[in-house]
């Protein structure tokens, strides 16, 4: 499918020479036509990499001009030089647009713990900026650039006309591990020519990171680095969306960031399965969300999943030691729409057949109804193999 | 090292055909010569066993004459029928000794969602109790007989002098997968000639366990069937203990529960190293031990020793996302005595020294200083391999 490019932004990602391997980009640059309109949602760990601090402190704004991204170096615990570099960074993505250090946003994702090479980025933030570009390979190039361990970039978009004007939004994410995310996840962009006040791109940002980057996991580890990020340039409309407008413009946003969430597990580190978690009955939406979160971070239930094993016993413990209520008397599982478990009792099942399932299919779906409410979750994570220990033991990232 | 069966009980474990490998024991029986104190801690897991049930309905008592274990089969999802199920354990153990069912407690461990082969547990009841013994041999036949995944039974023993009276204690313990408790965890017994009541009994345990079984991990995955027992039958001293006399017994009880409890980490699934972490300058004991099972059950964090990679920023960025206060400007953190990161910025050390230190000690230690307080909290994991993956994605456990 054909990616545009919002109206109102340029783009290019090339490689400075963070990575080692010269073929990959490791940085990119969005550039705005004039002042833009940000928001976003960022990781709620305490130990947060100095991009997050600079652009927690710079959102929401109405004068966003510039966004400054590398891969393969998070400047995440490295001190109050870590902050300098971060600034830096920042007035050197100004510079290239006329613009000061505060109109300026930066995203860093790659190892922990070292400083960034200030002068291989301030050398590759300026030859992006003579390469800037609106079409599908300028795109491509910068979702490039954000890439650490992901096999394949990540991008959505969705045409929508809200309040009579046709909007585009077009999102690019990052992330294959260390994704457990509360708040926000990874590296995500979503850009807009749709006219939002800095206040309602936040709260759209908001409710649809809530259904999307916050219900993914791929390891459950929390990033110091999780950033996802609303640019509306504005250009689509004339007023601020309010109203049914804005509405239809949520959903087009729920949709774009639900697909480059999904896309994160789907290209988790080693992972063989897709899985989709749906949570149904939940006494309420934070009961089923924490329900869910909980079958999908167990190494056990995961295991099960590589392993083609029909361990439902797993699924329904994992549930039981959520920190929410749960009463496994009213609880109903099916696996890949096999019948698994009933109020609280084994029914009889075809264990080949659902292993067969399981095993054919990259997708799985595990539907736990809890008979406890209305409320549900659809949450997607992956499944765990020895491929991802391998990664993750064998390589310092 | 010899360990001894306290006065007031005698053991036997053996094979009653739950398990495929006629080797492997299956079955234990403890009976009490008398009427015996009993305390018990539990999985806090909505989905719980039928034993669960039960035990936690009859303790603390102070006439508990037997308790019947069985392994291959942990009862659990097993509705209403594994209720009646654990009830008619219970009676065929209580009938071995001239005791009523309330009278007896029970122990499951294994398979989730299958019902008890009640025909063979009942037989295996009656054999045991005609092989009962109180020497060595009948404490490992009957620690055997807990056994599913472990590869070596695990005992923990001491004598101490305490209100001028010579007291026993002896302990058993289960337990490599499926380990992530919250209040007690997997199966473990402990037996003691201390006389107790049902009361002081029921603190001393809690309190020995908070140290303990609380404060390890493999998986994180809570179980369904956690359970610890305290069995004491007082023939060693006239009064129960109070005072000094207790505080004295409340030591030896404290290093009887973390020997065993360590020991579950030290056999967990899969593993390559034991892992011991000390958080240290915590606000106080909870945020300590929340940051501590925080690091622990984080994949990243346990690859990474796996594959002996000195990869500071995954252990300090999990103590970010712990669910507490935490402030990486104020941390420490040594590995295996290696200063890594010091008041939230790296310093500069040995990477291939740190790394051969892990690679070449089965044990590794995290010493994390908060600098925030005087609480502490030490607590044991594992690594995490691609053995455990393959362990629990090839088979049904």
């Amino acid at each position: 499918m054909a990616h545009v490019v919002p109206d109102g932004f340029s783009l290019a990602g090339l490689h400075c020479g963070i990575k080692r391997n010269a073929t990959r980009n490791d940085l990119s640059l969005v550039v705005c036509d004039g002042p833009t309109v940000a928001a976003g949602t960022y990781t709620t760990n305490k130990v947060f990499a100095a991009p997050v601090g600079w652009d927690r402190a710079h959102t929401p704004s109405d004068h966003v001009r510039v966004l400054a991204i590398n891969s393969g170096n998070a400047n995440a615990c490295t001190g109050a030089r870590g902050d300098d570099d971060c600034r830096a960074m920042a007035e050197a993505a100004a510079a290239t647009c006329g613009a000061t250090a505060d109109d300026a946003l930066v995203l860093s994702t790659g190892i922990i713990g070292e400083f960034l090479p200030l002068a291989k980025i301030s050398a590759g933030i300026k030859a992006a900026a003579a390469q800037l570009g609106d079409d599908e390979a300028s795109l491509v190039a910068a979702a490039q650039g954000m890439m650490t361990t992901d096999t394949v970039h990540k991008l959505a978009s969705r045409r929508v006309t809200a309040g009579g004007a046709k909007l585009q939004l077009t999102g690019m994410a990052k992330g294959a591990a260390m994704i457990g995310p509360k708040m926000a996840t990874m590296l995500g962009v979503v850009m807009t020519d749709a006219r939002l006040t800095p206040e309602s791109a936040q709260t759209a940002l908001r409710a649809a990171v809530a259904d999307s980057f916050n219900c993914i996991s791929v390891d459950g580890h929390m990033s110091t680095n999780d950033t996802v990020l609303l640019l509306a340039s504005g250009t689509a409309c004339d007023a601020p969306l309010a109203g049914d407008a804005l509405a239809d413009f949520q959903a087009a946003l729920d949709v774009v960031c639900q697909e480059l969430a999904r896309a994160i597990p789907g290209d988790g580190e080693g992972a063989t399965h897709l899985v989709t978690i749906d949570v149904t009955g939940g006494a309420n939406r934070a009961a089923a969300h924490t329900i869910a979160k909980t079958i999908a971070e167990s190494p056990l239930v995961k295991t099960a999943i590589a392993g083609a094993d029909p361990n439902w016993g797993r699924i329904v413990s994992a549930a039981g030691y959520a920190d929410t209520a749960f009463d496994p008397r009213r609880c109903t599982l099916h696996v890949n729409s096999y019948l698994l478990y009933r109020h609280g009792t084994p029914v009889g099942f075809d264990a080949a057949a659902v292993s067969a399932a399981i095993r054919d299919n990259r997708d799985t779906k595990i539907e736990l109804d809890c008979g406890s409410g209305e409320a549900s979750c659809r949450f997607w994570t992956t499944d765990l193999t020895a491929e991802y220990v391998r990664l993750n033991a064998d390589y310092h990232t």
